[in-house]
């Protein structure tokens, strides 16, 4: 009967602790969304697969999580395509519901079902699971939260700067000091290719041009040589290996290299706005850079691409990413309806405040005090005045089992020990005639005879 | 291409205003179980089909959500199996993954898988969704928060006692007064259906006894005797039709019936020690009683049942319900693990604390101030307001579009307005000369300029 119990595949259980840490940084970020007038929402955690499928490309496809219908699923299959044998044809009969891949396409999808109850621009923010039939691999899990912040129904480039500064809050709050938000635009990017001529090129350029950090200039030449970029193409790109100095002065390089592209002066300026903007403004400890090689999600982003870097002494790829799309519900037949967002990467950031020692000790604490119980009658006593504490917020646990010898007592104190709980309570005979408590600094091993209010203010 | 978009049968999208009133109450459950010493946990939200399979009977087997394999699975089908084609028995073959059902089998599973790095009693939380293949109908839902607390590794009724608390400390806190917690016990139903020669038709007999709120005594007593449980017997159980009194008369009238049951007696011991115990600490708003027709979930719990009725003046079941059950982790292998707990039916107390107006106003405000934008000079001098009063915690936005007549502007105060933004700030030349903000009361209609530190101070 019994099984040796096991958790699925590429899925996590969350300890108390682990729990308590998630939890601080979700509602540090939640604090931020909150005061830059953010709003929550929520979507089911799975959706009519119709909805979710043909949005992430095949690859996409073929990792979200399907789910089998109910009951006799196989009487609504016709003979012919059963006897065909072929799990792709079969499953859209068999499966009607998926679990959410990203918070994206459900998001897309409430704004266009809600469209009418909705205030536009409309600022949500969501933080929930989804899932990836991925294979699992060192940080990459099947079940993950993502966390995302967009407006939809502005083009206004103050999102942009806002979304910075939101970035710059979180990271502050969490005391994340020195993170790297890089900023760079698709319209840049466009022109690029439009003046060096290699406009049918450019996700094969762009892809290439990512890469800088890793294969260097070299690498990058000869990846582009060898997707057909021409050396006159890559002569003109050269600028861009020796991108270096300010914001100022890369904007004044780029206006050089650009001025010939409509598309890419446009990108130019809009940066530009944003820069300038926020160095009259001011960050709090993050910094900005202009940053061309940046391209993530570029069939995506129409505008503004951001990504974030955890501060330098700390190995970690991005924490945190976005951008601008001109068109997310058009997928569901609603058009024009431009969007900016930023996601923030929960495990990561997690890793990284852990790296760092950065979780306040408050977070993990749980209970504060453990009354020790020496029998029916001292239980009674105890768990007066732990009901009292307790209405006083001070977390306080009775133990549940009597002491009836040493050993038992040496039980209770091993328990609050193991909880790092930081004080014990001792009541017998002597504490209830004489209305008291014994408080025990289990660090110091320190004790203390103390009235209820005092213990209570000890407590507190 | 663009479809109109839907969501799956049986689920929900949560707005703003309806996330913040869950979270409200769910931070208010949070709290009191933090301060009673419960620690959170959160599981995976599949496992593995074997985990849960098995576990909820037959009909709870059906109503488990399975995910189909990725990939090729029809390939891992035998033909003679395929050729069957059988939905049930083919399932387990192309589906290993299933949505969790509830929160107690995974946290048996994680407290069998984790029983090395525990700390026993183990107190634990945990607020996660759970899946349920229903029929969908009002106030039934396919997806759902559950909300559980329980305690394992201990038989100490001090943990009824605190549950009984818990119940108590949630309810007040949430303003709800006036709910009512009924307790019953496995063994008093035990012990009558000993008394009375019905112990083979136990689970008859329960299932009769809890109806009689709904179809009165003569209707208890005809489903009885359809069930096979003799008139004498039957006659035997008449005190239970009139089982009036306060807790100790109750007690009696129970001692009288159970006097040849050991283990009934054992049941009114334990029942009595609660309640007595109860008396002495009190309540703050809730009531306790004593019900022996409850008997939710017979099969699994083995000592105290608890359930709690909403305040009389509210249409609802039960808005929570637990008990103890001496061998959770059992079906994975770990024997003699005593557990008790409790749950909260969010859903309902949602729909009770909305239907009371007890949610309070603060709960769902968002955004304090709304800054008006007249132009990019304007927009700058707003933001940079904006900024410091984000720092300060007072939740303000800029409108991101420039209002460049009457008519844009008119958009900007609907916005506010639609929003429930309770202040605008207006500032144009005259106040960026002066260095000043004008604050606008969107409900009064009131205006005055001032400055920045003024302005802090009213919005704060």
């Amino acid at each position: 009967m019994a099984q040796k119990p096991s958790i699925a595949k590429g899925t996590r259980d969350f300890s108390s602790e682990e729990v308590l840490k998630r939890t601080y940084i979700m509602n540090t970020i939640k604090s931020c969304f909150t005061t830059y007038g953010f709003q929550p929402i929520e979507t089911p955690s799975f959706e009519n697969s119709e909805t979710l499928m043909g949005k992430y490309g095949e690859e996409g496809d073929r990792l979200i999580f399907k789910i089998l219908n109910s009951g006799d699923y196989l009487s609504k299959v016709d003979d012919a395509l059963y006897t065909e044998r072929n799990s792709t044809k079969l499953t859209p009969r068999i499966s009607e519901k998926a679990l959410r891949y990203d918070l994206t396409v459900p998001f897309a999808r409430y704004v266009v079902q809600h469209q009418n109850e909705l205030s536009f621009p409309f600022k949500r923010y969501q933080i929930q699971p989804v899932w990836r039939a991925d294979r699992p691999q060192k940080g990459r899990f099947r079940e993950f939260f993502q966390c995302d912040a967009d407006v939809v129904g502005s083009k206004s480039l103050w999102q942009e700067v806002e979304f910075v500064q939101l970035y710059d809050a979180v990271f502050t709050k969490l005391q994340l000091n020195g993170v790297a938000i890089k900023m760079n635009n698709r319209k840049i990017l466009s022109g690029i290719a439009e003046v060096i001529g290699a406009e049918d090129k450019l996700i094969d350029f762009t892809v290439a041009l990512d890469k800088l950090d890793k294969i260097g200039e070299e690498g990058v030449k000869t990846e582009m040589l060898s997707k057909g970029i021409s050396e006159s193409a890559i002569l003109k790109l050269q600028p861009l290996f020796s991108f270096y100095g300010t914001a100022s002065e890369k904007l004044e390089q780029l206006k050089g290299l650009l001025s010939t592209s409509e598309t890419g002066l446009q990108g130019v300026s809009e940066l530009e706005f944003i820069t300038t903007t926020l160095e009259t403004i001011g960050l709090q400890t993050a910094s900005l850079e202009i940053d061309v090689t940046l391209a993530r999600g570029l069939n995506y982003y129409t505008g503004a691409i951001f990504e974030v870097a955890a501060p330098s002494e700390v190995k970690m790829g991005s924490i945190g990413g976005g951008g601008r799309y001109d068109d997310l519900t058009g997928i569901f037949g609603l058009k024009d309806v431009s969007g900016v967002g930023i996601s923030f990467g929960l495990d990561r950031i997690y890793l990284v405040l852990e790296e760092l020692s950065l979780f306040p000790d408050t977070v993990s604490s749980t209970t504060k005090v453990l009354f020790i119980n020496f029998g029916e009658k001292e239980a009674l006593y105890a768990m007066q005045a732990i009901t009292k504490l307790r209405l006083e917020g001070v977390s306080s646990e009775l133990y549940p089992d009597i002491a009836k010898n040493q050993k038992h007592l040496g039980k209770q104190i091993t328990y609050a020990n193991k909880r790092n709980i930081p004080f014990a309570v001792l009541a017998g005979d002597d504490e209830m005639e004489a209305g008291t408590y014994t408080l025990k600094n289990m660090e110091s091993g320190e004790q203390e005879t103390l009235t209820y209010e005092a213990l209570l203010e000890r407590l507190k």
